[in-house]
């Protein structure tokens, strides 16, 4: 069973890049025709209470918040089809925020460089406590939301999707082997921007309208 | 004490690219001013005896054998200039070879995507068995080859590295905290190129003209 701290001994952390239509428009990308996906290291990992985000020199920080899978199942060339196993296959949920070096990520773009940089620093990925998946009971019908100094800056229902976790398990696990323990990022929606020190985020999930006690992040 | 065994437990799998003047030749790259990486997933690493290597359907697959370093010390802003301590701060090496779907990863430049798909399919990870430190004096003074059916496609000293390993050790943990049992892959020099299934590949290190044994691959 997944603790808190056992995230940080995690085998993997895959996360899939755009996964919502307005996060793609915004950020002037193209539509991808399948789902494609990064790593970040279980180094990046901030755990409640572990704050703030480190901002590097010169960096352009953007926060990503996501909804995040723990595994509880390998999984490996996964049939995209069976939904029910899909679900199955997820031990528990946390609320996530992909911190990524806006600047760095697109002159690696621009180079065709890997992203790991980009996504990799330290304290670059807060995560939120585990959540019960009894308290989920459908993930592609939750609101996640996030607030910059109170202000709301990304608020959207995970039906946005373009891929649903069916099929981001299925593609994932056809290139790499899924193990107990990993963690899956689900993409961000659409309202991604900068933060500077002192700028305190707070993300959080809804489901039917009600606020998740333990998906609250909060951090500075 | 990191085992073959653990190996597979790695908190993460770091990879230098573009670290051989002629290898980033062959591969019309640019030149890089400073180094960039990218992960390996430790789901793709096959150890020794555990073969074949997995070439998926569609993908061009190409060898880039590589000297590997176990870290036996966690390391944060590593200053670059210290060698003595990045020295020391390796526990033990290994042999390895860095599979890479070429055609995925030409495309993934092209589009500026992440490489993890490209470099992190199940398989993609030959390593040797683990070589004690004191089996290599001086990393930077080792001779590293790989033979495809017997004939010799890389063969080159890692006195030919841009980056040594005190600078690649100073720069991956400006961005990520490398801890205990993390792997380092410092780069392949020249001579890359594709293996189909059947191919035997072997691969090995010479010290002083001298084979060690432990460093030695052989996978189909
Ligand atoms: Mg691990
Ligand atoms: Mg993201
Ligand atoms: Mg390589």
């Amino acid at each position: 069973m997944a603790t808190l701290a056992s995230l940080k001994r995690a085998g993997k952390v895959v996360c899939i890049g755009r996964n919502y239509a307005d996060h793609i428009t915004e950020l002037k990308s193209a539509r991808p025709k399948q789902p494609f996906f990064f790593q970040k290291p279980i180094s990046s990992i901030l755990l409640p209470g572990e704050g703030p985000v480190i901002r590097p020199r010169g960096v352009d920080m953007h926060y990503e918040v996501e909804l995040a899978l723990v595994l509880g199942r390998r999984l490996k060339d996964f049939n995209a089809e069976d939904e029910k196993s899909a679900l199955e296959a997820i031990e528990s949920y946390a609320l996530s925020i992909d911190m990524t070096a806006r600047n760095v990520q697109n002159e690696a773009k621009r180079k065709g460089l890997p992203w790991d940089i980009a996504k990799g620093f330290d304290t670059f990925l807060p995560m939120s406590k585990l959540i019960n998946k009894s308290a989920i009971p459908d993930p592609h019908k939750i609101e996640v939301y996030l607030t910059v100094n109170g202000k709301v800056r990304q608020d959207d229902s995970t039906g946005l999707m373009l891929f649903r976790i069916p099929r981001i398990l299925g593609d994932i696990s056809k290139v790499m082997t899924l193990e107990p323990g990993d963690i899956i990022l689900t993409g961000t929606p659409k309202g991604v921007g900068p933060v500077v020190p002192g700028d305190v985020m707070r993300a959080g999930i809804r489901v039917d309208g009600k606020e998740l006690e333990e998906a609250r992040i909060e951090v500075a």
